[in-house]
């Protein structure tokens, strides 16, 4: 047999080389680590048997990800937006959603991606004050409000932590922008007795992902539209109920058929509606969340 | 139908999602591209639907790509170490090297992966030189020589160039350890109009890989053993032929059944035996090497 012959053999047309990989994992391993790397290994050897790829394809992509590596710190995250335009965060979050609400749960708020712009020290403020504190010219501001409930009973749940960010009508968020003060267009808010949270933030506007890294080449090379549809995040805790992260999406904008990292789900759009009587506002956007309780 | 439901229609049991994230892909596409592409989100979204991948999960995968980029410069690779440690890269040498060879070679010698620890700018020395600068007391000197043929024919290759690379008895590359000096095993030598190269080097020993990244972590979670076999790393070019990219394996040494990375062929296993009235060097080792023309 030719040594090319035996090549195929063994890789190109075999599953027994992929066997031997996943195989080494020692007795030690954990279960689970063990499920997830062996699904892995066997994917990620069938991917590569099935395109051919080759030598040069393949270090392409690991330079793609260490410049991704490179990119990321404690305000930026480009590896998870490397697998976020190819759609595998919300995939995850949907599987997450799925497994945590097993039983099923008539009317609990949809969930959404987290993206790469959260930030773990955002301060917590008052309700009925703003997250705005530069108001760009062309921003549009909205007083958001609503309640936070238990889905089962309807109960109102006091004390609900509802963390809330948002880019500027720049297309960027405070840490990507020198010219936002820390902080800026992000705070968690707090319910009170009666479950009620309120701020004030901007109308959201679609903005592109960022171009300067190994996601927006990748996006580039893809052909695709960058852009995310309009949208504000929320993470929603309460004690004794399954954390929510989620995003609402304006249902007049652009690209809500196209988002660049497939976020939208259909029952996330909202309609901002004109505000009367405040001087601080011109939009209004009443937004309710139900929580399930933790089993 | 409840939003549990739904999700699990969209993403986990369905594939219309999948579908969607591929059909972004605009018509200005490169056609390999889009091959590629199509393959890893597939792949991709599979695999995190048969593991039922969590978000924290994910996470923890991501963090572990950014840490790799973080540690990658021009004298390590941990991106690549990452895909190492799971044998893709030994998978698409053989992909490559079979594309590459389609026709079929009898005696063509076998290809092993590049590895993180090549350099670019290894300098030219001449033939019978030694490559070890700073000859541990622990080293076992060789005198290693050779002919490169063309495979076909048989006729020599004058003027090929043989870059060779290897780690020193202390398990480290130069570019890893301050104690050697720069370029220390390591040259690249060029073969005389009988296209025979030579040159003195140390009997390779077994070593780890690196424990201080992403990659060795993972090798520990996976219960995995973490040396690779001795080796002694060659790349081989000629104007006109093939590159080829190999490793030669110590016939006595440990870890050749378990190589942490995977490279060990059978074929590329070598004896070095004793050298007789040579004070340079103990050991000797003749190692022929062939190339295919480029089609």
């Amino acid at each position: 047999m030719s040594s090319n012959a035996r090549a195929q053999d063994r890789t190109v047309l075999g599953q027994e080389y992929t066997q031997n990989v996943i195989d080494a994992m020692g007795p030690q391993t954990n279960p689970r680590l063990r499920e997830v790397m062996t699904g892995l290994i066997k994917h990620v050897h069938d991917f590569a048997r099935e395109v051919r790829l080759t030598t040069d394809e393949w270090l392409a992509g690991v330079e793609m990800i260490n410049e991704a590596g490179r990119m990321s710190n404690d305000r930026r995250n480009e590896g998870q937006l490397l697998f976020d335009v190819i759609g595998l965060e919300s995939l995850v979050d949907d599987i997450t959603v799925a497994a945590a609400t097993a039983n099923g749960t008539n009317g609990l708020t949809a969930s959404a991606i987290l993206g790469p712009f959260w930030r773990q020290d955002t301060p917590h403020r008052e309700n009925g004050t703003t997250i705005s504190f530069e108001t760009p010219s062309d921003g549009q501001v909205v007083y958001m409000y609503g309640k936070v409930t238990d889905v089962a009973t309807g109960k109102p749940l006091q004390n609900a932590s509802v963390d809330v960010w948002q880019a500027s009508t720049n297309g960027l968020y405070e840490q990507q922008d020198p010219n936002q003060r820390e902080h800026n267009l992000r705070g968690v808010f707090h319910t009170d007795a009666d479950g009620n949270y309120s701020f004030y933030c901007l109308r959201p506007t679609p903005y592109p992902v960022p171009q300067d890294g190994p996601a927006g080449k990748l996006l580039g090379m893809m052909d695709r539209q960058v852009f995310r549809p309009a949208h504000i995040h929320l993470m929603v805790q309460h004690d004794g109920h399954k954390s929510l992260t989620t995003q609402i999406f304006d249902k007049d904008c652009k690209y809500l058929d196209n988002d660049s990292v497939f976020a939208v789900k259909k029952e996330l759009s909202v309609e901002f509606v004109p505000r009367k009587g405040d001087a601080q506002a011109s939009l209004e956007l009443e937004y309710n969340i139900t929580l399930a309780k933790t089993s």
